[in-house]
C-alpha cells in the first residue's frame, strides 16, 4: 500500500494526505519530550511506534536512514520553522550541540587564556574602533595604539628575555590571532615594528646590534621600518637595486639608489621611522656579494630626514589607512661598517667580506628564510578578520527577515534560504579547517630545525596564499550576504575587506608564492635522487603514481553511498589523488618539455597554471589531513562530533569545487559527484543550526563585532 | 627520418638541433618582410620554400594547422620575446591586427560621437578626480559636479523637451557608460537625483506634477530623494511598513513611519534633498491599496527639516562616499493629497481610491517597472568602471617586468607570463561581451511596448546581476594583478572596486534579482499554457527538452577539434544545452515538489540553488548570442574578425567555467574539455599581442587613466 503511494502517478488522495498530517501533528504534540529535530528524526520514531509495522529494526538500519537522509535533501526541507509548524513546538532549538568554551578551546589550545587576555585588553576604551578618515590623524592614532601594546611588553614578545622579551614565537602568533579582531592596521603597524624592522635586527644582526637595537625596538622608542620592496622589485627580491659598497678609506658602506625606479616602495612605518632596515647589494672590493641588509638612519632627533635621504608618502589606500606607507631614496648615505646586519655575511676590519655559508645562494635563502615568520603570523590576523566577518553575517542572517512568509506571518530568516547556507556555512567549515592548518604551520615553524626549514617555508608560502585567498574571498561574500548593512563602516565588513585584500600581495605575492610551493614539491625529490638527476627524478614520480593508481580498488570507486561519502578514509584519498595526480601530470609534461631541448626555467613557466593547481592540492591535502588528524585527539566528546561534521564539509565542498578535475580525470562518476553535492546541501542545512554557536566559539568581544547590523 | 626524431625515445641530437636552429635563424634574418608573427607561421613559411618537400599543401591543410596550433599550444611558447629572439627582429610588432577607432565604433555604435564627448568634458580640471577623504568635503565636491552636468542640460536628457530634455533614453544610458570612468560617486549622485528621484516623478506623476517639478529637478534647483528602502524591508518592496493615510477631514496624506525599524535607510542624497518621492502603503477610507509614492518635503529654505522629519546620515561607508546616504523616519507628516504620485492610483477630490489598473498585483508591478531604467544604467556604469580596471591592469602588465631574464638580460614582462594572461585576458573578452549585451538590453527597453515589458524587466534583472557581478570580480583580480601598485589610491584600482562593489546590492540584490528570471522563465511558458495550468507546462517543457536531446548528432558529439570547438555553432549548441538542461531538470524537481503537495512558493525556495545556474545559463546564452550577431554585423573586417576571436575566447571560457555542468552530464567528454582548455590558453596568447589595443579601444582620456602605474 505505501510502495504504491510512492509511485509519482499514484499520489496519495488528498484526504489521505490531510489525515497523514493529522497523524503526524497529533504525534508531534504528544512526544514533545523527544529529540525529533529533523523529518528523519520524525518518521523513524515514528515508525518505530507504529502498531502495524512488524519490523522495526528495518528503520534503523544504514540503508534505510541513507534513502531517508538523501529523500529530505531532495525534498530539500531547508528551514527550521517548516519543521517547527509540524512539531507545533515554541521554537525550535536553537542550542548547539557542544559546549563553546570547549571548542573556543579546541580552536585556541594552549593559547586560549592568552588569547582572552588579548582581546579584552582590545576591548578596552582605549582600543575602541573608530572611523578616522585623515590619513595624519588616524597613523598617530594607531602610533598610540602600538604604544599602549609596547607598554604591555608585548612588542618585545618574540625576543630574548634580555631584551625584555620571551623569546616565545608561538605566544607572538597567537598574539596576531587577536590583534586580527581589531582594527588591522594595528596589526600591520605592529608586524612593521617589531616583527619586520626588530625580526630583522633580531635575526639577521649579532650580539652588538641586538644590545644596540632590541630593546629600544621592543618599547618604540626606536621607531624603525623594512626597507626591502623597490618600485621596479617586489617579489625578486634577488634582483634588488640598491647598493651598498664599502668604502674601504673610510671604513664606511655608501647606500645608494642609482635611479627613480630604484627607491623603496610601500614601505610601513616610513614616515614615523626614524632608522631603516635596509635591503640592499653589497659590494666590497669590487665584488658582488648579493642582497644584505644594512642599518641606515633616516631622520635627526626633530624627525627631519638626515642628508641624502628623500622619503614621499605613499598617500592614501583602499584600505590600512592607519599604517604610514612610503617610498624612500638614498643619495649616497654613509653609514658605519658596523650598521651591517652581519649573522650570514660580514666585513672585518680588514675590510674582507667573510660568511658562514659560502655558497651565495644558499646564503641568499638563509637570510631571507629567517624572515618567515611574517608569513607565519599575517594569515593568522587575516584570519581573525575573516571570522570577525562571518560572525557578522551569520549573526545579522539569524535575525534579518526577508520575503516569504512562513508560520505565524513572520517572513524568512535569511540563514533559512538554502542559497544563504550555501554561501555562509561552507566558508565557516573552512575558516575552522584554515584555522588548525594554521596552527600546524606555526607549532612546525616554531620547531624548526636546520633539517626541515625548507620545507616549512614552502608550507608557510603555500597556506599564506591559501588562507590570505580565503580572507579576501570570504569578506566579499560576507559583505554581499549583509547587503546595504555590509557596505556600512559601522558594521565593520568594508573596513576589513578593503583592510586584508593587500594580504594577497604583501609577505610574497600569492602567486609567486604558490608557484614557489611547487617547486618545492618538485625539488623534494630532486634532492632525494640527486645522483640520477631530475628527470630521473620526474620518471620516478611518474612510476609511483601508476601505483597509487592500480591499487585503487575498483569496487570502493564506484561506491557513492552517504556513510562513505561522509568518510575521512574516502574524504582523504580523493585529496591526496588530486595531489598526486597533478604532481605526475605536471612532472610528466615537465619531462617532456626538457627531453626536447627546453631549459629548466623555460619548462617550469609553461606549466605555470598547471603547478598552480598542484600547490593548490598540496594546500588543501595538508589542512584536510590537520583538520582530521588533530580533531579527532580532542578529548571533548560533543566538540569532537561537531568538528567531525565541519571536516566533512570542508572535505566535501572542496572536492565539490573541484568536481572537473575529478570528473576529467575519471576518478569520480557524474553519480557519486551528485551525490556529494546533496551531502553538502545537507551539512549546510544541519550545521544552520549550529551556525550561532559556531561562531560565538571565536570568542569575539561585542566590542568588535558590528553592533548596528543587528535589525 | 622527420618521422623518427618525433619519437620521443629517439630525439635528434644536439647538433641536429643547433644545425636546424642556424637554418631557421638565417632564414628569419632574409624573409623579415614576411609575417612571421607565430611560430606556426614560421614553420609553414619555412616549409612551402623547402626544396626536397614534394607536396607544398599538405601544409596548408585544416589538419595540419590544426595539429602545429595544439603542439605550439602543448609548447606553451607563450612569449613574444621568444619568438623576437627567434626571429632577431628589433621588436616583434605590437601593432594591432585593427583600427583602434574602428574598434571604439564597434562598441558605441551611434553614441560613438556623443560619449567621446562627454568623456572629454569629464577630462576638463573641474573634474579632476581627487582623493577626499573627509565625507562632507567630499560630498559637497559631488554636488558640484552633479550641478555642473545639470548646467550642461544633462540632468534632464530622459525627460521631455518641454522640461528641458531630449526624451531620450538611449542616450542617457550612454552617458552613464561614460560616467562610468570618472568617480562613481558622480555617476550614482546623478542617478539618484535625476533617474530615481526625477524619474518617480517623470514616469508614476502625471502632467501636474511634471509642470510643477520636473525642469526644477532637471537642473537641480529642486534636490530630491528617492525613499523606498527601510531597514527592514530591502528587497521585499511590496512588504513595506511605511504608511500613507489619506485624511478625508482635511484632504491630507498623512506619511508615517510605525517603528524605528521601518525607517528608509541608505537613501542617497537625503542629507542634500529638500524633498522625497516615498514610497508607503496608501491606506484610503480603511482599505489597503498597497505600495504608492508620495512627494514629501524634507527641508524648508534654511535647510532645516521641516516638523516630523528626522534625517541621520549613514556615515562613512566602503566606497561611495561622496554620496550622502541617510536614514529618514515620519512622525505623522502631513502632505496635500495633490502630492500622491497618481499615474497608477489615485485619490479623486471626492476621497475616493480610483487607479487604471484594477488588479493591485499587476499595479503593483506596473508601477516598480517603470523604474527598470536604473537595471539599465547602473551596471553600464559598472562596466566603465571594469573597463577602467583591466586597462589599468594590462597596461601596468606591458611595463612592468619581473623575475626571469630573456634575451637582452631584460626580465619578462608581466602579460608574458601565461598565468597573467590567463588571469587577464578572459576578463578582457567578458567585458567586450558584457558590452554587447548591456546595448541589446538598452535597445530593447528604449523600444519597449506593453507586450515585451515584462519579458524586458526580466533581462534588466539578469543583465544587472551579471553584470555587477562580473565589475566586482574583474576589478579584485586587476587590483591583485597590479600588486602593490593596486592598492594605492592614485592608481584608482581600490576605489573603483570600493565604489563598485554595492552595485551587487542596490537597484535589486543580485541573488533576488537572478530568481526573478528564473520565475520569469518558467512563468513565459506558464502564460503561454494557460489553461492547462502549471504543472501541465512543466510537463511541456520536459517532452520539449527530451526532443532537443534526441536530436543530438552523436558523431558532432565526439568531435573536438579546434575548428569545430571555435565555431559559433558549436558555442552557441552547448551555452544553449546548459541552459535547456537546467530549465529541464528545474521544472521536473519542481513537478515532483509540487505533485508531492508542496505550494508552489515552497518548490521555488527549495530549487532555489538550482535556479540560480539557470538564470545564469539564460544570461549568459543571450550575450553570447548577441555578442556573435551584432559583430557578425560590423562592416569593417579587421574589426570583425577580432571581434570573432574575441567571441570564441568568451564562449570557450564560460564553457570551461562550468565544465563541470558539461561533465556531469555527459555532454562533454573529458577529451573535449581538454581541448576547450588548450584553445583557451592558445586564445589568450594570440590575443596578448592586441591587448594594448584591446584597452585603447575603451578611449579612457589619459586624465581618468591612472598615471603614476607606469613603471
Amino acid at each position: 500500500m505505501a510502495q504504491s503511494w510512492s509511485i509519482p502517478s499514484t499520489p496519495p488522495s488528498d484526504e489521505t494526505y490531510q489525515s497523514w498530517q493529522k497523524i503526524i501533528l497529533k504525534y508531534c504534540k504528544e512526544n514533545k519530550s523527544k529529540d525529533l529535530d529533523t523529518l528523519i528524526d520524525l518518521g523513524i520514531s515514528l515508525a518505530k511506534n507504529s502498531d502495524d509495522h512488524n519490523n522495526p529494526t528495518y528503520w534503523a538500519n544504514d540503508k534505510t536512514k541513507d534513502a531517508l537522509h538523501e529523500l529530505q535533501s531532495c525534498m530539500g526541507i531547508a528551514n527550521l520553522e517548516v519543521q517547527q509548524h509540524l512539531a507545533q513546538q515554541e521554537k525550535v532549538s536553537q542550542q548547539a550541540d557542544f559546549d563553546v568554551a570547549e571548542m573556543t578551546r579546541a580552536l585556541d589550545k594552549e593559547y586560549t587564556e592568552y588569547k582572552a587576555r588579548i582581546k579584552a585588553l582590545l576591548s578596552y576604551p582605549a582600543f575602541r574602533l573608530q572611523t578616522i578618515p585623515n590619513k595624519e590623524v588616524f597613523r598617530e592614532h594607531v602610533l598610540q595604539w602600538t604604544r599602549d601594546l609596547a607598554d604591555q611588553g608585548l612588542g618585545a614578545l618574540a625576543f630574548a628575555p634580555e631584551y625584555g622579551g620571551e623569546g616565545d614565537m608561538g605566544k607572538y602568533a597567537a598574539l596576531f590571532d587577536a590583534m586580527g579582531y581589531h582594527d588591522l592596521s594595528l596589526a600591520i603597524k605592529f608586524g612593521v615594528q617589531f616583527g619586520l624592522f626588530g625580526g630583522s635586527i633580531n635575526w639577521l644582526g649579532t650580539k652588538y646590534h641586538h644590545d644596540k637595537y632590541l630593546k629600544d625596538t621592543g618599547t618604540l622608542a626606536l621607531a624603525g621600518c623594512f626597507a626591502m620592496t623597490e618600485t621596479g622589485h617586489g617579489s625578486n627580491v634577488r634582483g634588488l637595486q640598491t647598493t651598498a659598497i664599502y668604502d674601504a678609506a673610510t671604513d664606511e658602506i655608501v647606500v645608494h639608489t642609482p635611479t627613480e625606479d630604484d627607491g623603496k616602495e610601500y614601505i610601513g612605518n616610513a614616515m614615523h621611522s626614524t632608522m631603516a632596515s635596509v635591503f640592499a647589494q653589497l659590494i666590497v672590493d669590487g665584488e658582488h656579494h648579493g642582497v644584505h641588509a644594512i642599518l641606515v638612519p633616516l631622520r635627526d632627533a626633530q624627525h627631519q630626514n638626515l642628508p641624502g635621504i628623500r622619503i614621499e608618502d605613499c598617500g592614501y589606500k583602499l584600505g590600512l589607512n592607519g599604517v604610514d606607507n612610503g617610498r624612500i631614496w638614498f643619495d649616497q648615505v654613509r653609514v658605519p661598517r658596523q650598521n651591517l646586519l652581519n649573522r650570514f655575511g660580514d666585513i672585518d676590519a680588514k675590510g674582507k667580506y667573510t660568511s658562514p655559508i659560502s655558497n651565495p645562494s644558499r646564503r641568499f635563502f638563509t637570510m631571507l628564510g629567517t624572515l618567515v615568520g611574517g608569513r607565519v603570523c599575517v594569515p593568522r590576523a587575516g584570519l581573525s578578520a575573516a571570522k570577525t566577518g562571518l560572525a557578522i553575517a551569520i549573526k545579522h542572517s539569524l535575525r534579518r527577515r526577508q520575503f516569504e512568509q512562513k508560520t505565524g506571518g513572520q517572513e524568512m530568516l535569511l540563514l533559512d534560504y538554502p542559497s544563504h547556507q550555501r554561501r555562509l556555512m561552507p566558508l565557516l567549515a573552512k575558516s575552522y579547517a584554515i584555522s588548525f592548518g594554521l596552527d600546524y604551520l606555526t607549532q612546525r615553524f616554531v620547531n624548526r630545525t636546520e633539517d626541515d626549514i625548507r620545507e616549512i617555508e614552502s608550507l608557510a608560502a603555500g597556506m599564506k596564499a591559501y588562507a590570505t585567498w580565503f580572507t579576501t574571498s570570504a569578506l566579499q561574500e560576507c559583505r554581499e550576504a549583509c547587503g546595504g548593512k555590509g557596505y556600512l563602516t559601522e558594521n565593520r565588513l568594508g573596513q576589513l575587506k578593503a583592510d586584508t585584500e593587500i594580504f594577497t600581495t604583501f609577505e610574497g605575492d600569492n602567486t609567486v608564492l604558490m608557484l614557489l610551493v611547487s617547486k618545492g614539491l618538485l625539488s623534494n625529490f630532486s634532492k632525494a635522487f640527486h645522483d640520477d638527476g631530475f628527470v630521473a627524478v620526474l620518471r620516478m614520480l611518474g612510476n609511483q603514481f601508476s601505483t597509487l593508481i592500480m591499487e585503487q580498488n575498483p569496487y570502493t570507486k564506484r561506491k557513492s553511498d552517504s556513510g562513505y561519502l561522509l568518510s575521512g578514509h574516502f574524504q582523504l584519498a580523493a585529496f591526496r589523488y588530486r595531489e598526486q595526480k597533478l604532481l605526475h601530470t605536471v612532472s610528466q609534461r615537465m619531462r617532456g618539455l626538457i627531453k626536447n631541448k627546453v631549459n629548466s626555467t623555460d619548462a617550469f613557466l609553461r606549466c605555470q597554471t598547471h603547478l598552480l593547481s598542484l600547490a593548490d592540492a598540496f594546500v588543501e591535502r595538508t589542512i584536510l589531513e590537520q583538520f582530521i588528524s588533530q580533531s579527532k585527539q580532542i578529548d571533548d566528546k560533543p566538540t569532537r562530533d561537531m568538528l567531525k561534521q565541519m571536516t566533512q564539509l570542508y572535505a566535501l565542498h572542496t572536492i565539490e569545487s573541484h568536481k572537473d578535475f575529478y570528473l576529467e580525470s575519471e576518478y569520480m562518476s557524474p553519480t557519486k559527484t551528485k551525490a556529494i553535492r546533496r551531502l553538502v546541501d545537507q551539512l549546510c542545512m544541519e550545521l544552520r543550526r549550529q551556525a550561532d554557536a559556531l561562531v560565538d566559539a571565536f570568542a569575539i568581544p561585542d566590542e568588535l563585532l558590528a553592533a548596528p547590523i543587528a535589525l
